[in-house]
């Protein structure tokens, strides 16, 4: 049974964890949750060379030093450089073009956290055998609560590990989203996919010619430089971007899902962060130096000055140089919107 | 007339509004109302020369620097340097001792803020017609809320411009405080005092004796160096100190009071440096550099880093140095019982 290639989307930035993630060490690179960063786990996830080949990265200009310096021992197949960003439809693609087409391609995000590695290797050993038979695979995450930032997706006919995806839906309501939980069939989309680079690559040739043929020219144009390749700037920069979703996922024939319950996290704000961690028998999460008083649900972490805090419950506080946040969980949602947030 | 004599007490720390206030710099030398100090605006309350006397000031040696630095150009009768802290029947017994025995002094913490300058101005008249008639008067503030962290007096009989005092009340519980509240009856004991400088010391040597005989002893054999002067440390140190309510006010025949309205705070917690300040149209009391979003009756004053806060309510997030707090309103109380708080 061939391998399974991981391609590692370096790409967000993160901006709702600002303070703790700024532009110039974004979220994938930070130590969130446990010892190592959520780049490095996600690295971790995909070391077992019995069931992973060696991962593509696929990043831009400005994150490479910091993918360079955290790669440590993982095996590699190589970077792409993206020359620009382009959205993930055109960096998944960089990667199908350049692995042999037969190749069992398993997409992950590079800043999500999940709890149950082996949750995770099933499904990708599930995945991979959907994609073998052409499948294009989402990950279909078990929802824990009527999220509305997530996009859903909803169960169709049963295949063999699997089930065909009925449709993907964007972003809900409260209401709605509490109608899928109750409804069962629906599963959060957590940007997890599996194809073979050839299914991939014919899909988008047939929704969105115009970006297929803008990666194949910058990778025909592109040059290598030790284990980086760089696609040419100009054919790349041209290209208008797209979300695999919209450019291919919703439209396929081929769309399958996998269900699968692996304690994930997008670590998309300040509130998934605190429950990502283990807390205390207060519930509270802290790390630094972190004084509380009648404090229940508080996520309070400082990478230098002391903090106390007395009498507050799901409130996170959060020290991070010169920049002090604290928010309400609720508010954790809002920090993009801070003046400081956007320019950081 | 004769004049009246301010006698200024310049000893508590302030370890409630720590890390505002710390040891090395104390409350009465922080502007934490306004521009001005508390103990500069102290001063400025007895400028006007057709009504006060030069001030006395009563401190220790660790705050001299302070208090030197800090009298611009007030007029001075002298700065007493206590050789120890032995509470303040001790404190006033001081500069009683050393002030002609007619002189009328009216004894000021430099800790608290009272926004009506001239409604104090005009009790001090009050209250230095009653002392000049052999009475020992109390400022007896006009409560604004059931506080259970000060003593309250209840009035007497009418006296001319005043009140013989019927008793004074230890700090009262919450129905208790409620009640007087209700009753009308009854003011707050906010520590300012006007009193013959005889009339104390008469009325210390009966009550507590030990106490006057060592003041003075100390003042007898104490030194003057320019405006300041030292008490024998000896005689002073082996005081067994007592605070000036339970050594003579509460013990004295002679007890009076004069009601006052004159925005009087003890700035004894956040809560209360809150409500002194004038807040924005949502409450929002900020000094510093701060960003709100979505808050109200929030606190926040930041020394340096940026402090941004989403979402929350009567919190108060205070930066300092090298300590950050958050703290409800109600946790305010409670500052002091924080590890660091009282080393610092």
């Amino acid at each position: 049974m061939s391998s399974i290639h991981p391609v590692i989307l370096c790409g967000g930035s993160g901006t709702r964890l600002w303070p703790s993630s700024r532009k110039d060490k974004p979220k994938p690179f930070l130590p969130l949750v446990g010892e190592r960063t959520l780049f490095e786990a996600t690295l971790d996830r995909c070391a077992d060379s019995a069931r992973f080949a060696p991962v593509t990265v696929v990043t831009g200009a400005a994150h490479l030093p910091l993918v360079e310096s955290q790669l440590g021992d993982a095996r590699q197949a190589g970077i792409i450089v993206e020359p620009a960003a382009k959205n993930t439809a055109a960096a998944i693609a960089l990667a199908a073009a350049r692995l042999p087409e037969d190749a069992v391609m398993l997409v992950c995000p590079s800043d999500h956290h999940i709890a149950d590695g082996r949750a995770f290797c099933e499904a990708a050993s599930a995945a991979a055998k959907l994609a073998r038979n052409g499948w294009l695979v989402s990950f279909g995450i078990a929802p824990q609560s009527p999220e509305t930032g997530f996009g859903y997706i909803r169960r169709g006919d049963p295949l063999e590990g699997g089930f065909k995806v009925d449709r993907f839906v964007e972003k809900p309501n409260l209401e709605t989203a509490k109608g899928f939980l109750a409804d069962g069939g629906y599963s959060w989309n957590g940007g997890i996919f599996a194809f073979r680079a050839v299914s991939f690559m014919d899909e988008l040739r047939r929704h969105r010619p115009d970006i297929a043929a803008g990666v194949e020219a910058a990778v025909a144009a592109g040059r290598s430089e030790g284990c980086r390749f760089h696609p040419d700037a100009d054919s790349f920069s041209a290209i208008k971007g797209d979300s695999i979703d919209y450019a291919v996922m919703e439209n396929t024939d081929r769309a399958a899902m996998v269900p699968v319950d692996m304690g994930w996290s997008d670590i998309g704000n300040f509130q998934a962060l605190r429950d990502a961690r283990t807390g205390d028998a207060d519930g509270n999460r802290v790390s630094g130096n972190v004084e509380l008083v009648d404090c229940r649900n508080i996520l309070a972490q400082s990478d230098g000055p002391r903090i106390s805090v007395i009498g507050l419950s799901d409130v996170a506080v959060i020290v991070d140089g010169d920049e002090i946040l604290v928010t309400t969980m609720e508010g954790a949602q809002k920090v993009g919107k801070l003046k400081g947030a956007a320019n950081q």
